[in-house]
């Protein structure tokens, strides 16, 4: 005991860090250690993490769907009418972004968006009749999610809207994503005037074939070349597309260039892609769906295959728990606003878009990606700290998906609620901000986490499936 | 005297490392200071440096050449032919990068260049008949420097090419480069058979009119922009320029679908320059030139306006020198090779490129660019350390040119040969590697450094003027 007090005291904190702060308050030496229990101190979750962490069987299923996510291989096939081509998809459906929900409980950026999209099919003609329509129960509303689809915020597709078909070339399985229509006043942040309707009918009656008939002459598109390069090109591929844009343009110019249609839609075509640095978000989103649906259905499996948001409630789904929802509550993002607008003019965080975390992109490739800090917040070192803190809760790293900054490293995938659950740490998504009245449009953009109570609800959902 | 040998010893050393590491190797502590005396111990230098440190002369001229640098406003006007608008080029003129250098000293790259274009221009039809002429006397050669020009490696111009023709939009002035060959077998490293010889006609006899006409529906394109945005994008905008290249390609796109040519002529101008991830560079030379043309000739400015190699010498010129060179040997640069190929096999580092390091760009934006360590070496340490390293030699930095992974510092630019001197830093510079031999062509590409001597000698001199 007088060797132990008789020297100076050398003292290492776990938890609590008051405890420190008494010792260096007093001129002593502490170094404290950012540690709390398992489950942040929740017995019942504790034994849900202790019989999945190291389980033999969970982690043989993690390595298949992992391995399944990895070898995917999206191919741009082509653009195709969603009625027409969306698995179940009714005359009188109208899917939209995140778990399902009600048209009562409905976010307003939906319902705006909701209502443009029944003016866009004709189905009534006044926003008044339309609203009333769409609160009749004569429509049925769905997750693009239940329908192998994807949409960016309020994440709204009606049968008549083109989009994209991206199918796996090593499992076949096919993924679907409407078309970008731009910033500023859009359907998918809930606006839903005049310009947006007719922008949306030029969307479905020109631009859609003019890039469908240059689609058809490349003989499909591997995705997965264009994302990795755009991540050499300062791009995270969720809330910066710029490069991943034109490297698509320049990947079909060739095609459009021989497209003998008329010179008006191709010039109007080339320049509506070369002036919306988001063009590309949505084939992202695609690919990553397609990449996570091959990962999905692995019994025992703890790996996220798909994390989105409908503006009330933040919902994962997990490989080896089927098609349940495991939902929370969701927060409005924290972020950069656009001149007037503040965090109380914002919607509760939206969008399928968060599908590019999930495949390990956004947030999770942000590294690659300094300059995005312009646009969602923070600092380099935000970004590079986003990416490194996310490789705690994944899997392992795509090597198809390298980041420069971090030596070529690969970006972090496959979250595992194990890892999320054990480390209390929340994936980070960088999204845009809705404002939280229909019709406004976007005003921000911002990063935010997801809610640790959907990876709990999982897991422990988990935990019994497994026994 | 016993106080201090009472106690453990704590020891701060400066210059020679052998001391420090004597006593940590006996368990003592050391911290060791690289320091050197100023000049490296060069009294002469060591006086001049005396003379021209905090020389308010100096100072007071440094501050307006780089205003003017920072105030350039680069436009890229048109394309034109290089024997028509380069001020003083006569009809039997040959330019090429660097410093002066007759027929007998030149490099194997430069000549073999040289033998191409007497080959382009017709004044020989066999590569020996051409090489006799060369050595003849009948054809007058000259630095692109000396006719407002640059180029990159050889820099080959003869009369007939098609040169970019950029203007300060503030000053005037206007500065020239040549079109952008692609990579492989080019004339600009050396190669000269029959396929770089047709490439080289259907530039000037299809490409250049293409885009010529292109621009004049543009009205002309500011290139500050471009280079911004491309920093941004991953490029430091002299070994990688994929994004400005895109970028370009983008701006242009609307005239060039207008423009009422031949659908095929358009179809190969969009395909060259899109698959051509270098074919921005020439239009980053001739806005760095045209900026740093604004800088010069300010009397007692020790800022560095040129620099350029010819594959014997490296040369640079000084805001306050007039238009002297001060030249040193030239090494080979260090790299990385393609397959087959060592530093055995290459040229002295060559070209008029280093233009972009002189105005901040290249290897002082290299932590724009952490994917360039693929193509030119090192670890992504590597590329923010440059950039750092190089503000210790520079009168500030251009705002023009943020980068994000320094939380959008802007670029180190205005070298000053008193700081170089002082703090024995010699610039760095992203290059290209050419094959020692003529004919050739690329074989690698690196990162090097200017050579001390060329500074060493301004320096002198600046001393000796200002006096």
């Amino acid at each position: 005991m007088s060797g132990l007090f008789g020297g100076d005291l050398q003292v290492i904190n776990l938890g609590i860090g008051g405890f420190a702060e008494v010792i260096t308050a007093e001129g002593g030496t502490a170094q404290h250690l950012d540690w709390r229990p398992p489950a942040s101190g929740d017995t019942a979750l504790a034994g849900s993490l202790a019989a999945l962490i190291g389980n033999p069987t969970v982690e043989a299923a993690n390595g298949l769907a992992f391995e399944r996510y990895l070898e995917s291989q999206p191919v741009l096939e082509g653009l195709a009418v969603a009625g027409e081509v969306l698995p179940g998809m009714g005359p009188r459906h109208i899917l939209h972004a995140g778990p399902p929900i009600s048209w009562e409980q409905m976010a307003q950026p939906v319902k705006g968006a909701i209502i443009g999209a029944i003016l866009l099919e004709g189905w009534a003609t006044t926003h008044g009749v339309a609203e009333d329509l769409a609160a009749s129960g004569e429509i049925s509303f769905a997750p693009n999610h239940h329908h192998n689809a994807v949409g960016p915020m309020a994440g709204v597709i009606s049968p008549s809207m083109p989009v994209w078909v991206v199918r796996d070339a090593n499992s076949g399985n096919k993924a679907y994503c409407n078309l970008n229509e731009g910033l500023g006043k859009v359907l998918r942040f809930g606006a839903n005037g005049e310009d947006v309707i007719s922008r949306l009918r030029w969307l479905a009656d020109s631009l859609a074939p003019v890039i469908s008939v240059a689609l058809e002459k490349t003989g499909g598109i591997e995705l997965k070349p264009i994302l990795a390069q755009a991540l050499h090109m300062g791009d995270e591929c969720h809330n910066r597309s710029m490069a991943a844009t034109l490297l698509f343009l320049k990947r079909m110019l060739p095609a459009l260039l021989r497209l003998g249609r008329a010179a008006e839609d191709i010039d109007r075509a080339v320049g509506f892609i070369a002036e919306n640095g988001h063009f590309f978000l949505n084939l992202s989103m695609a690919s990553c769906k397609c990449m996570l649906d091959g990962a999905h259905g692995v019994s025992a499996s703890s790996m996220v295959t798909a994390m989105a948001r409908n503006g009330v409630e933040f919902g994962i789904r997990v490989s080896g728990l089927g098609d349940q929802w495991f939902t929370a509550e969701v927060d409005a993002a924290d972020g950069l606003f656009f001149a007037g607008y503040s965090r109380d003019d914002a919607a509760p965080d939206l969008g399928d878009s968060a599908i590019t975390e999930t495949a390990g992109l956004g947030g999770f490739a942000m590294a690659a990606a300094p300059a995005i800090v312009q646009f969602v917040g923070g600092t380099a070192a935000t970004a590079i700290n986003a990416t490194n803190e996310m490789s705690q809760i994944t899997l392992g790293r795509n090597m198809a998906f390298t980041l420069p900054p971090l030596d070529f490293a690969g970006a972090p995938a496959g979250i595992d609620i194990r890892k999320v659950v054990d480390t209390h740490t929340a994936p980070v998504i960088n999204t845009g901000i809705a404002h939280r009245k229909a019709g406004v449009g976007q005003i921000g953009a911002g990063i935010t986490r997801a809610p640790m109570a959907c990876f709990e609800l999982a897991l422990a959902a988990l935990a019994k499936a497994v026994k």
